[in-house]
């Protein structure tokens, strides 16, 4: 869809510094007064990103990638919450590509944020060759496309691996990344023996894990990885993350460190 | 060390059906009121062992082996806490499986529990190949005997793989497992990508893994794998065990399921 025919379709109102559609509204990320435009029924941020955010490390002056950003919510947070220097998202769909530029603008963060329209698969042809210090991702979970009504629908290819695989997006990562770099991953656990084979036949060493369980009795159902290009060989599973304490209340790790 | 030079060493008692020698003791395992033969200053059983008879499963009827079985304290708890058949234990140490056959004389399981001396690297030919149900194993976790004082100590053989590796243990578990058979192993999460990757390039395909922290926050020092032979890709990470809590006592799971 283009943005003549959005044009035609909604009406847009003034919204600080940026128009917002009359189905998106502004959401408040509780941090630095920064907020992000999301659109009712489409996809919207998790928890997963949120958890990512906190978990990725980007030291001073370092630069950051962000795979399949939708609608920027990574690069925004850690804009917010590390001192790197530069940020970039890499979003195949137009749509979530402009929201996310207009959350960066909303936020007055053109210098530091760059949003990129552009294909995941290509990344080592659009960025050049180890050149980010981290590369971050919150890749479609799901893989396999089989029996969606809608593959095409932007839902369906934030969750499925319609456009891109996990091989994709490590691949490319790799690429980008320069030795000793750092790439950071939320997925599911039940990929994770995938998840690590294809880290290390890409020449990236899985070092450091945190498995988020929702109650402390329960399975997991995300886990956060980093893995380093060149890495050697040691690996570091943290202190798990409990989501809802015993009365199913955010516990205190989720309010502290995550911000919810 | 034969027998005869260490009944030469040593003085001998009767403890119930078995002797002792004067530097044994027999540890109460506070299941079945079975006991356990150890030796002051030598490897003792520690909660992996534990950890991993409790986190094994071993249906009615099926049969087990441990591979390095040390004094038989995984066999003869797995006898204690499952129905299963039949339970053999593999010991390269000559004295370890003596002593593992004294304490299966101790607490009567002859018919039930039997203890092989020989080689992990030799139990394709030393046992009928795809025969067993369930494989165990709480090998040696350092995978360097670099720098060993006394390489050919009996501690050292059980913590450094001086006498078999990591792919040893799981290549040959894999040769003796019934197809979907089960391999339960206790090991450090450091080494977790190269187990990962030595379970799946056997044909055994890692399902369940269940992390064991000192404390709620502190990293996980354990980590205990099923994989099964044959089986399809999808890990469940359950829920962590934490060993102590706030308090420092052993919290409510280690003394509920474990038994401490």
């Amino acid at each position: 869809m283009t943005t003549e025919s959005r044009d035609r379709e909604h009406t847009w109102t003034e919204a600080g510094p940026v128009l917002l559609r009359d189905d998106e509204r502004i959401d408040d990320l509780e941090r630095n007064g920064y907020g992000i435009i999301q659109r009712r029924g489409a996809f919207c941020f998790g928890m997963d990103a949120v958890l990512l955010s906190g978990f990725a490390v980007v030291k001073p002056g370092e630069t950051a990638l962000d795979l399949g950003t939708g609608t920027g919510i990574i690069p925004i947070l850690l804009e917010a919450k590390t001192p790197g220097r530069h940020f970039t998202g890499l979003e195949i769909q137009e749509e979530s590509a402009d929201m996310a530029r207009r959350s960066v603008a909303y936020n007055r963060l053109e210098e530091k944020v760059e949003i990129v329209t552009g294909d995941i698969k290509e990344a080592g042809r659009l960025f050049k060759l180890a050149s980010f210090d981290v590369v971050t991702s919150n890749p479609p979970y799901m893989n396999s496309a089989h029996g969606l009504k809608n593959p095409g629908d932007a839902k369906a290819i934030a969750r499925h691996e319609v456009l891109c695989t996990l091989e994709d997006v490590i691949r490319e990562g790799a690429k980008v990344l320069r030795p000793m770099g750092r790439f950071y991953m939320v997925h599911r656990p039940r990929r994770l023996v995938e998840i690590l084979d294809n880290f290390t036949r890409h020449g990236l060493e899985p070092k450091r894990m945190k498995f988020v369980h929702p109650y402390a009795d329960r399975e997991a159902n995300m886990v956060l990885i980093e893995a380093v290009r060149g890495g050697g060989a040691l690996m570091k599973v943290e202190s798990p993350v409990v989501v809802f304490d015993e009365n199913g209340q955010y516990s205190d790790e989720i309010r502290t460190t995550y911000g919810y």
